[in-house]
């Protein structure tokens, strides 16, 4: 599998193609570019890109083996661990560590920590949510490398800290401020409000 | 006030400008783009680039009056109404509803509505939650343009029919699907699990 990089967009049609390729049934041994992207209603130029990029060249005639291609696209989706937990269980930390659509991209939420909780509770999906304390063990236990800030702007800066000592590489923050980056640490940023407003400005 | 376009990341700075502005002293009656930019940690070229879309040019010298620099950027967010209603009240769509950035942006969540609801809920903060028969009464005494989307997948292309049917121009969906896009209405989507499978594939 070649180990390049992707876009964004192409990232967010992977779990399409594999959730057809999947539906298939077995005798279906080869497919084309073309076939998956009649049914998927992508086009055709941008699913030989995606594929090409990610799955190599198919053969001339027979296209891609089914099977091959699966393997090809879960793989790249698996190649880096994606075991993620959540610091601040409010309703935001508690609708993301129940979200269902992160399997999909081979992402898993492990757990949530709050500082308002003394003994471990469990989400209507049976997901943890541990006492702050508990982050170390946790993390080095379940080799955690994603980390996702769900708390209030005054208590963001020192989630991101905790995380870093944990050893996690990557934050996702929800709170709407800027983190002193610790060395080595990727930060994605979600702001809620400017996603909204930035829809706003697109109303005719 | 130029009536432009300008990118999300700049609109992403206004807060900040508003907050910093609305902080100084009456007597500051004047100010620069460069102490403006000294004083939030922004690029100079950057600062008089946002400013003299939003607002005009400065003075030389003196730069810009402090009270029309907030009134231009203050009117430029607030130059659309900005008012929102949720469908689906779960976790994530309460999370929404009592979120409190979007203030910031000239943008008010009304309401969110909920086929589960049967009698008028009010969440923590006090906003409501209505029976999804009320959406077009409510929508259409308060003036409602924005939608969002917080409904599962099999039920988001029926949100999004209800909302364009009341009057809704905007839509923000977090359900993971395709919606077919009804006449005059922008949707945004929010895909959760792509935001965090992007942040995964930029781990070193």
């Amino acid at each position: 599998m070649p180990n390049c990089e992707i876009s964004k967009a192409a990232l967010g049609r992977i779990p399409a193609y594999l959730r057809y390729l999947r539906s298939l049934p077995p005798n279906i041994r080869n497919i084309s570019a073309t076939a998956i992207a009649r049914e998927l209603g992508f086009g055709e130029v941008q699913v030989r890109k995606d594929l090409s990029s990610l799955c190599g060249s198919g053969k001339p005639k027979t296209g891609y083996q089914t099977t091959v291609l699966i393997d090809s696209l879960g793989s790249f989706l698996d190649r880096k661990n994606g075991t993620a937990v959540i610091v601040g269980a409010g309703k935001l930390g508690r609708a993301l560590l129940d979200y269902e659509g992160f399997s999909d991209y081979g992402l898993k939420i492990a757990a949530a920590f709050d500082i308002a909780v003394s003994e471990t509770e469990y989400s209507p999906k049976g997901n943890p949510i541990f006492e702050i304390g508990m982050m170390s063990p946790f993390c080095a236990e379940n080799d955690v490398n994603i980390g996702i800030i769900a708390v209030p702007v005054g208590a963001a800066q020192e989630a991101c800290d905790c995380l870093a000592k944990n050893g996690i590489r990557a934050i996702w923050c929800f709170a709407p401020c800027r983190l002193t980056k610790p060395d080595g640490v990727v930060i994605q940023y979600e702001n809620m409000a400017l996603s909204l407003a930035h829809l706003k400005m697109q109303i005719k």
